[in-house]
Formats: structure tokens, sequence, C-alpha cells
């Protein structure tokens, strides 16, 4: 009983943290996304390819939460946007106060969208709020389909499931449908985009939606 | 600072909850293995084809954690082994506590090897110890070669690692020297079973492993 009462004094202050965020966002008209998966969906990959696709002039930052090295730091800045890493020194999730100060030497004014690579982990990301807009979770086709099922609280409040790895489709024995099947169950409005990011298939589909959602930030 | 201090509160009360089912599991001469990995890493299947090797008389029991769904427990269950399901209802990794209330009612004298299957995440499950003897840790080479480098503590502490999913290494650009190397830059005394359980391979090394780690803990 405790344990959950302090939990919930974490979460309450993180909330609050968040929601300030979250109005600062606004204030500077930031579309400010999370996204969230397991250790080796692809998150970084993926990042890479849609920085790719960006204008070189596009007002764009990306923060990079993990436990240990800057690895993913250094991959994403050769896209030459803004990249920042917040290593959590053993925290297995970001939180409001990690971005907070992660935002602290940018000027918010220069920035448009802002893309956050959460810690790999299905569980904990779900219920530690940033103050973003858009909550997006990647679903590696090679952890299987009953995953949607198993962290539902990650999937139900998600705006997009990215389905990565689709180039590995024909070595599986799963098929898209299955995981439509399975997301359709616990998310309400399911929105499911299945890319490669070695192949680059289905990227433009996931572009386009990141775009529509930026104009609508913008209006 | 307060929020270290509660964390540290609640680690030390799962440690000595661990150090106790401990000295139960030694008394009886239970050898105790705690399998940890990323969700969608393959435990489960590993599980039930390691099941499927013992004869039916063993005296093996298992018990598997999960955010939510009774699924692995189920599949786990047609071994005909002893099986449990731990609900965790959110929380991102086993404890000792849920360990000592799912062994209430099964009798620890008709149990030699217990098998105990984390949640999948590679963070906390790291720092909760459950009484165990053996930490395996299990990796899919779909996840990447840089995974022991980023959650090094889980990978500092395991007694193996299954290298999972090998039969996918031709499709991924990767080989299992990579992972080697990464794993050596961690892990003091690295020992690694590459397998694939749809296709048996490595499998009988891993099972030896294990065997003789079973004759140890009865001598």
């Amino acid at each position: 009983m405790e344990r959950v009462w302090l939990e919930r004094k974490v979460l309450s202050e993180n909330d609050r943290l968040a929601a300030a965020l979250r109005e600062r966002f606004a204030e500077h008209n930031i579309l400010c996304l999370n996204l969230i998966s397991s250790p080796g969906s692809g998150k970084t990959s993926l990042l890479e390819r849609t920085l790719e696709n960006f204008d070189s002039g596009e007002r764009v930052a990306v923060l990079t939460g993990d436990i240990q090295t800057e690895n993913d730091a250094k991959r994403l800045a050769r896209s030459g946007f803004p990249v920042k890493q917040i290593t959590t020194g053993g925290t297995c999730h970001l939180d409001a106060a990690m971005i907070d100060r992660a935002l602290q030497d940018w000027h918010l004014e220069d920035i448009d969208l802002l893309l956050i690579e959460n810690v790999g982990n299905l569980v904990c990301p779900a219920i530690y709020d940033l103050g973003q807009a858009l909550n997006v979770v990647a679903l590696s086709v090679t952890e299987g389909e009953d995953k949607p099922l198993k962290y539902p609280v990650i999937f139900r409040n998600a705006d997009a499931v990215l389905l990565t790895k689709i180039d590995l489709l024909p070595h599986l024995g799963v098929s898209i449908r299955n995981f439509d099947d399975a997301i359709a169950r616990v998310m309400p409005q399911p929105r499911v985009f299945p890319v490669s990011a070695r192949t680059g298939e289905g990227l433009d589909r996931w572009l386009q939606w990141l775009d529509e959602k930026r104009i609508r930030a913008d209006l």
C-alpha cells in the first residue's frame, strides 16, 4: 500500500511538470511526439529514415533516451538536425523533468517538431507523461502479434502504431492482418503503418500522416 | 533525492524477501532460474522447447510473469508440468513478494527446478532479486547487437545469454560474432548459446548446460 502511494506521488509530480511542458509547447506551436517501443524494435532506424525525408531547413529537433550509451544520438546527429541524448542512468523511462532539463539550452522558438525517442520499454513509458501531443508505438513484426494484448495500456493510448521490420514477414509465419486484429482489440481507433526502415516500404504513408499532424498543429 | 530514497527502501525490502526465498530453495535443493528479456525475444517459445525435452517424471515447475493476459501460462501448461501465471497488473517486473505468494500452494519438496519467466523488460527485472541461483537473458538477433551495451546491468549479472531466433540471421546482415563481441564487452565471463526455437538449432548445448547446473545444485 505504501508503495502504491509513493508511486502516485511521483506520478502526480510528473503530471504537473508535463502539463507545464505541454503549455510551453502550445505557446511555441511545437508538435511533440513521444516514440515508444521494446528494445530493438527499430525506433532509431525509423527516426533516421524520417529525418532523411525532411528538408534541411525544417525546424525539427530530437531528444533520445537511453539507460546507457550515446549511440543513438550519434546516429541521429548525422541528419544535421539538433539531437540530444538523455542518459537515464538506470531509470527505465523518460520523465517530464528530464525533458525539461534537456530543453534548457535550446530555443523553443526555433522548433516546430520535437521528436522524443523514449527508453526501450513497453511498460513505464506508457504512464510517464512528457507533455507530448502524440504517442506513437513502434512494434516489430518479430516480437509476435500477442504484444498489444500483453501491453494494452501503451497501445490504448497510442495515436499510431508503426509496425516495423515488415521486410522480415516472409520468414516469420505471421501477417500484417494478425497484427491489425490484435491491435484493434486494444486500440480504440486503430491506425497502423506497416513499414520497413531497410527497404523504405510504407514510409510514405507514415510521413504523410506526420505532415498532416504538423499542419494541424500550426493552425 | 526523495525518490531515490524511496526506491532504495522498496529494493531493500525486496532483498530481504529474496534472501528468505533463496534459503528455502537451498533447503529443498531447488535450482531457481530467472529468465529475462525484452518483450518478444522468444522466452515462452524457448521454455516450451525446453520443457518438451524433459521427461514427464521430472520435478520441474514454471512461474511466468506478465502485465496482462494468461496466454503464456496456457502455452506452457501444455507441457504437463505445473505452471502458474503471475499477472503484475501494471508493474514492469516480478518481485520477491509475488514469487512468495505464487509458491504458497505448491509443495517445494516436489520441485527440483523452478523456471521463472520474468516480465518482458530489460531494465527493472535486473535489479529485483527473486531468490534465483541463475540469471539467464534471452536476446533476439532481431534486436540488434548494440543491446548489451545499452542494457549493461542485465548482461553483467547474467550467467548465460540465449541468443534467440538465429534462423533469421541470413535476413538481418548481422552475425553471431557481432553479438559475441558486444556481449563480451559487458559480461565478465561470456557464455552465449545461439538457439532457434523454431528449428531446434543449438538447443542441445543449452539443455546440457542446464543439466550440469541441476546436477551441481543436487550435490
